[in-house]
């Protein structure tokens, strides 16, 4: 995978006049860190394409660019990767914002016109891009069943992990769990979609994809491409601490994925496939 | 701007399993509706080009496609738009996600090879991203002053108008108030940066660009990308309930945005350009 990337903040440092009900007060407080990333791709002898510009919070960056690869369906095994790395450019503050990831096979820089939400000249709507994501991904096979206390408790578990990490308030968190909440893996982003990414990178690296076991629990909502990314590791389980989209909830249908939204206070709403959801204990 | 649009749900029926402390029941439930919409552009006697293709609610798709060609620098005036109109498309569910904007003047595809966030061979950092905007945006101009009095209002402002439309819990809402605190516009999508176009793409149909005078309030968290948008339509005081990025908070004081942050429980946090905050009512 190449050399391992330097630690980087995920949190920046300001400062700010706090107005509270009497007081004003100037202190010191904490950013979420945002910044571009570029993603380039290459085959042997080629010169690596640009495929995607993200704004995302430093860290995992050679997780996200891994996943993010795996989600949109540019790679489909281990062995499509040789190496993954920082490009070595001049300027200090762009240094680690491009990675590249070297393939063991052509890469066709055309490829990238690919849009799951189509453009074609037939027009678009939510089946077509269904349809697309269809085609791109195996779909899930049957999946674990989760027990009701176990995603009862994944909200608790990502908080204190989160709490580790960040004090900003300002950073999406997913986690991926075992079904009986353990959990396995966290990343946090500025982007949810980025934070999907990285967990589906990090698994990437592991040789564990596909997630047929796992659970994914997603700190916000859930839309549609969060379904697409679910779908395209593999993933059986999605939850989430807010609602899903319509076309979140037709996608994860079609595809047979379990979609858990709402997950507060002990309860959830379940909106596709509750079969895979043990309320009995 | 041809035929007005017809009227979208913006939400969609579901049915979930609801699970809550000692009970389980099947109910009807309402999904925040998502859909793809893709927005065409072309100048005379040019067959229009794909410009981009944004998950969104359906509702103010006009104001969506005219709002992000603003947002996006692709338009400078009400004159560069002869209409905005749905194309004609076979299919029904297709009928209405597809946006064609005319313009007055002959339009180059390769326009939008553009990127904010840069993608040269010179890399990508915040700094780049930043100069781009700059260079694209003429900057705001010294705006109003806002009393404290009317930061603290908005929230409820915001969810009150928000309760009229929706009962989902899963759409973000921008508004634009004036600086005593009254709302002139509201609107509502599953994307945040959709909802600020949406918002500036009603103001271009009122011919009221650039809003020199207002104040954009966002329900969620405040990226890199609300603040660019914010600065292309002029707005020069930006709230959001949560909190802005690192990126976000160098942007807006680089381009004289106020920023304006955790806005709830009658406090705030100012993150940048405090000048136009009253704290004294």
């Amino acid at each position: 995978m190449g050399p391992a990337p330097p630690l980087r903040r995920n949190v920046a440092a300001t400062r700010v006049t706090a107005v509270r009900a009497e007081e004003r007060f100037d202190r010191a407080d904490r950013l979420a860190a945002e910044e571009p990333m570029e993603i380039r791709a290459g085959g042997p002898g080629q010169e690596p394409a640009s495929v995607a510009v993200t704004m995302r919070t430093p860290g995992n960056d050679f997780e996200l660019a891994a996943g993010f690869l795996w989600t949109e369906g540019l790679i489909r095994s281990r062995d499509d990767v040789v190496s993954v790395a920082y490009c070595e450019l001049p300027l200090a503050e762009q240094r680690y914002n491009v990675v590249t990831v070297r393939l063991s096979r052509p890469f066709d820089p055309t490829s990238l016109q690919r849009n799951f939400y189509a453009t074609s000249s037939c027009g678009v709507c939510g089946k077509a891009s269904l349809d697309q994501v269809k085609v791109a991904c195996a779909g899930v096979g049957s999946g674990p069943v989760v027990a009701r206390s176990a995603i009862a408790g994944f909200p608790a578990t990502l908080r204190e992990a989160q709490r580790i990490f960040e004090q900003t308030g300002g950073l999406h968190a997913a986690g991926l769990f075992d079904p009986r909440g353990d959990v396995a893996a966290v990343r946090e982003d500025v982007g949810r979609h980025n934070a999907v990414d990285k967990l589906v990178g990090w698994a990437f690296m592991q040789g564990e994809l596909p997630l047929s076991d796992r659970v994914l629990m997603v700190s916000g909502r859930v839309s549609f491409e969060i379904v697409q990314k679910a779908a395209m590791a593999g993933i059986p389980i999605l939850c989430a601490v807010s609602a899903p989209s319509s076309l979140a909830v037709e996608a994860a249908g079609d595809l047979g994925l379990t979609v858990v939204g709402f997950v507060r206070d002990g309860g959830f709403n379940v909106y596709t496939h509750p079969e895979r959801v043990d309320l009995t204990v």
